[in-house]
């Protein structure tokens, strides 16, 4: 097999070239791929400060600076399965409901290719059409980082899709197996002392940056893989988990949250599990004064990517 | 009569205090005023580069900068008549139409108190409910600076309500009389050399930046307030039809643009004019690094406010 | 009793509206509060880098931000107590010695209305003719979370008032009563191996860098509450407390400080402790990029927000 | 015949997509291409400030504004000519000698191709291995905007090749015919006196930033077409030329320059030249904080594919 | 003689070396020089944004970019007379009036060595120092590009000096004789009708730029020098007189400028008067995000040190 | 013994009089000092971004923040040693050869007075002429803060001197001994699994970012020590050794670094040892928005500077 290969930096400065995903081949489809990186251009679902939707192509940039191989767990993706970076879905800027109809038919093309993705958004309404893709034959597990537990009802009188609200939404669609859900890093002042009634009362494990700073990232990842068993998972990454230090480019920032270390250490806890999908989301080029947070983005995208890439590898060799 | 007043900024420095628009005082509604500036917070109208959604508070915090009387015409409005900040336009960011109703009700309810707006936007697509709101009488004319016609028809499939078609759904809506209409400032590469034809085939009055560089702004002013007659007219003013290094700060920039000081020139032709409303828009403070954008903005609106306050004296004072 | 509610986010949304302390009502004066939060735009203390003025206005705006109920306490302040955004303290940029009289005043009368203050400065000069306003009866505690003591004799010559001298002068008029000050944060180079004698010597808990980072923020603060004890207690949090890439807006940055997160943990050590008026001090907005520290600035005021209300409605009840 | 057609606008938004000069396809080669728009991330002949090695990869995201059709024109482009992105130079940023090879065999196989290329640089020494690769059978012409004018003799010992010194070399080695150069917008302190001697006694036109400021642009540009006549031109676009206000994110800004407008309007009166290559140079993301002057040089580009189109399109139909 | 020369950046690259004005050699005092370059790193009179504390360092930092000879004129003032950077005069950032003795004092130094200083601010207030050490023997004349008059009376209750009162004390002090006075680039909104009432009555020549943009720069200033005659005069530069878009970091910015390329025609047209000093004030780079501020207050220092040094010289040549 | 001591902070503010290192007085050479600060504008041996060149400009001025004593150890430099800032090495820009060579000579100047250097690079490249300065009597031991192990073998084909090699080829001239070489941070994606074989198998201790969070400071410096012995060491500190977050000023950053406060630990662990030299390097101030990198790096020479002062006075004393 011969599989895509970034282009090589030793030759091609890192300034330059293709600003792809980790400088691969832009491809118009996810055929013949194993992983399809992706943008989500989207962020009409915000409910306070817009900009997500030029996450995929500073994100895109940014991840110039990653290289070909793990250097904690040795996975060299590109040795293993078939990447591409896959274009942008398409999105309606002006219109909410038609941009929830064509990501989902997105990813159901890709879907239908035999590949995963591994999306960047866009802001985390993005994830609701996605997972309608791909939990098509029951309800998914899912890890989720995040400082919100985005499971509010409503906005602005009668507004069910935003992105404070999907994953009530994708409970309420049989999407999501609330049981098999974790969500990690939440903090922040709330409208209601209600507000997580929902999450809590379905069987969400929440982890509060309270119990977090108490235990060990590895501890908790142990409890998360107990609770997803080895079931299909989705990883859900909004950047706002993040201390706004290290990832101030975003539009919900909430102090007070995980490093980008122990994120990573916990990504890496997932080594082994069918994840099926993931995406990176909210972040916010316009309020991203260095560019750290698609950075930080980029980096993301490529722990993601070596786990899926060794799963997809180890199933391919043992069939 | 004795009408609201600034903060004082010879007690009150200019950085502390209420940061209404021009440090005057904050009102609920329009009544008892003759002038309300409001701030009208939706950029969901936007095709591309969202962020005007902020223009409102930023361009408050700039207008501290104000004074009290303008040293070209020396008209002092807080003398004549009274002026309130308004507050913000009730909006939906998640949802576009339901948005022009909330914009709507909100313009015809500060008609109802017999006061004038001006308004700070938000993308230009605000535009079209305030024209709602005020031209139940029948069309209007316009003066509009702007570096594009905004008259396209649609967008992302069949969208027709977009920051780049305004003017022609307010022609098509009967609220604009396009004979009535002058455009300044137009330029830019366009989507194809058919563009123009619905704002030209209507009567309006196109002039681009080639032909403004030809002449004096005070002579394309005689020449417009000669189209415009002494009807009730709406003033538009799009911090795109500025150059870029004037107004960096705004979603569609087009290089090449008028510069500040004409712009302030002509506005000064309107003096007399009765000018039933007007606007500021597309500042968006994301991508204002400096808030020079946001000054100019504030500028802008104390140039509108001189105009409209002198006209509403004088009618007063010859009742 | 029906007390001030912040605009409702579920409506208005963030950016829009009111940029009052947490999208409150602007009030006049402290009558009828419980708590005025305000501003003192005063930075005429400072011997370095200056800014500190414009940080009220900007710690206003990020206060959007801020929800209603504190996840982890389930503190509800707008619940409990009246709350109030009662303006800015009246300054004189060009005057120390009459800005403090000014600010003296100011918070003298806010004590007058039977209510408490959480300011948000300005340098941290400011907190000298707050104590004096407050300490009328004789020394209090204090609770100081700072890089630096603050406990200076003079600078450039003879001059007693800066915002590195304030706690020197405070414990010189009897405002302080030092066996009962805690300085938690204190590090970075020194000018002279003798600056701290003062604050040593007459009896300050100094918590350095390297201690703290040895023990857990409970520790530290259960220490601090023994030293406090049960009587009256001011708190002091300069934003220079924390390391610089979490409240880079400062004018006095030291490398290696606390957390945010840190911080908020050992805020919340101090509940039900009898504070009778708090302080944020030295967000300098020019020199903060992001806008981040002003986001820190204002999560504290919500910290201490919830802290006072809850002890005040604990007394009022058991009255 | 049918050409590459740039993304479209409205099916995919101006933030999403390929961000390749002008949304075209990216191609690995120009065959098949009339008009070549390459990159050329090459700083390394600079003196003072690098950074425009990051030029290529902002001017192709900030060219996403750019539409299909010239408004002054009527040009369409895409609609006379085949045009790709044809990618980035090889270029090695540790090793000047190399990289001028690498450019240099580059541009050779662009021109190999039957096609033209238009490229952004790159420190304005990029312009030299370019016109080796055109200028093979006799010396050409060129028209030069810029702040300085390039003909210095050495640097920093003995160093032949700068940014500051490609025009004196492109004369001794034969590749620019000195009769037939204009530089136009010279301006600022100089070295030595004599700076300008080798340039003037080799009879180029300097047209300083004094004289220009006289007359109108299309004076000055008639006067250059009748020195450049009707044999093959070179335009050679430094963005320094342009005021700092306009063009911030330069290595060398000289205050006091041409505005964008005046620059657009020289270019359109190049119109009908037999343009064989053109370049917009020194444009240096790293100081440019708002991408404006990144969003000048793609505009610029758009002008010099316009005027080579329209050529290329006109000798085809005659022929 | 043998002159100071600045570091040779054919040598010592200009981004290296000493970051003194004009890379000139620092020394402690103006002994031996006909010109001093002097920082007066003092913003203690401003009433609304603080910042010009750090002009002098950061127009040092940009002055990197200045060369030897002037381009116009072929001055070259290293040839003609010795320049030092004689440092920044001592201010105390806490205590207005003691900054005000301390600024006249180190002028009166500079005066007594027999040399003539170009001062980089700090705000306006500080050319009253300087007015006071230099004008020992009656008033002088004075050429002042501002957007403001700065001749109002006081602030703040009673506060006399302040960077908006400078040049009524000055005249009130006998510094300035009123009828030589320029006043050019005067615009904005203003506080009341009668703020220029004390300038005009007592003979200031003001040049609103209303009048300035209908006239050539040459003309207004040959008026200016026919004013001025050719006794002493001071040259006095806010760079606030230039457009926000050229000298964006400014306290006190007013929309609609002059351009830079302008004020340095005018400041040429000053050639052969006899200027015994010279500021440049107002740049506050904690709000000119690109520097370019101080790079024009560099440059006009350059412009300034190319008129005085050739009348010196000339003046020692007719001796 | 009389020493250099800096500008006295409560007679000239930070923000004024020279920005040299430490605000020392500026010398050209160190002849008479004991230890040489001194910047290394060089960054031509960057392989991705950059503008280190503009590091010891930078950080000159932000070290205006440092005073005179080290809190934690009392260790007062300027009262024990001779401290100058010796300016800036000579460098070539335009050439790599050229500026390798230049730089060792700088520095045998330095070691040929007697004098240690403490450098500001520069990127990393810098650090090997250095070594060849220093290592003529056989190979040193080294501390190396970075995240990258910079032993790579060459690039762009065969580009042997870069900032990713500079430790191989500092091996192979015999300038380090790499049994007594310590890496510490190491981390981020690799371009291969053999990129740290030549160290590993050379014998460098190399402490990965995941080891290092599983273990204290102090333990992990406890070994380095054990490892260097008592022999001379040289400390190389590479600010991307840290995480972005505090210092994103940089070239090749990589999330997940150590802490500030961690570094200024381990480099107090560091006491008592024969440093014969150290840097600071890849501070690059384009990329540095708050520049806090310059802080950071400024921070670390002081704490450099206290521990070589410490030890050079303990040496003469015992003489």
């Amino acid at each position: 097999m011969s599989f895509n290969q970034p282009q090589d930096a030793a030759v091609i400065p890192r300034f330059a070239g293709w600003p792809s995903f980790m400088r691969l081949p832009f491809a118009t489809s996810a055929a013949g791929a194993d992983i399809a990186l992706v943008g989500v251009p989207f962020d009409g679902g915000t409910t306070n400060r817009a900009g997500a939707r030029h996450g995929p192509r500073e994100i895109r940039s940014q991840s110039s600076f990653m290289r070909r191989v793990h250097h904690v767990t040795q996975v060299a993706p590109y040795d293993l399965v078939n990447v591409v970076d896959a274009g942008d879905s398409p999105v309606n800027p002006l219109d909410l409901m038609d941009s929830l109809r064509l990501i989902e038919a997105f990813f159901r093309d890709i879907r239908s290719h035999g590949a995963r993705a591994i999306a960047a958004g866009g802001d985390h309404l993005v994830t609701l059409p996605i997972l309608r893709a791909l939990a098509t034959d029951g309800p998914i597990g899912m890890v989720h980082f995040d400082a919100h537990s985005d499971t509010n009802d409503r906005y602005f009188g009668d507004n069910l899709y935003t992105h404070g609200t999907p994953f009530r939404r994708a409970v309420e669609e049989g999407l999501l197996d609330p049981k098999r859900v974790v969500q990690i890093g939440i903090r922040g002042s709330i409208y209601d002392s209600s507000d997580l009634d929902f999450a809590v009362s379905n069987g969400f494990r929440i982890v509060f940056m309270e119990e977090f700073a108490e235990r060990k990232p590895e501890e908790i990842m142990a409890e998360a893989r107990s609770i997803i068993g080895d079931q299909p998972v989705y990883v859900s990454f909004d950047v706002d988990a993040l201390d706004p230090s290290m990832a101030p480019g975003t539009g919900t920032p909430e102090i007070g949250g995980i490093t980008t270390f122990e994120a990573m250490r916990m990504l890496r806890c997932l080594r082994g599990l069918p994840i099926i999908g993931a995406d990176v989301v909210e972040v916010s080029p316009p309020f991203d004064v260095s560019n750290t947070t698609s950075l930080v983005g980029a980096t993301m995208m490529f722990e993601l990517l070596c786990l899926m890439a060794e799963v997809i590898a180890a199933n391919r060799t043992t069939v």
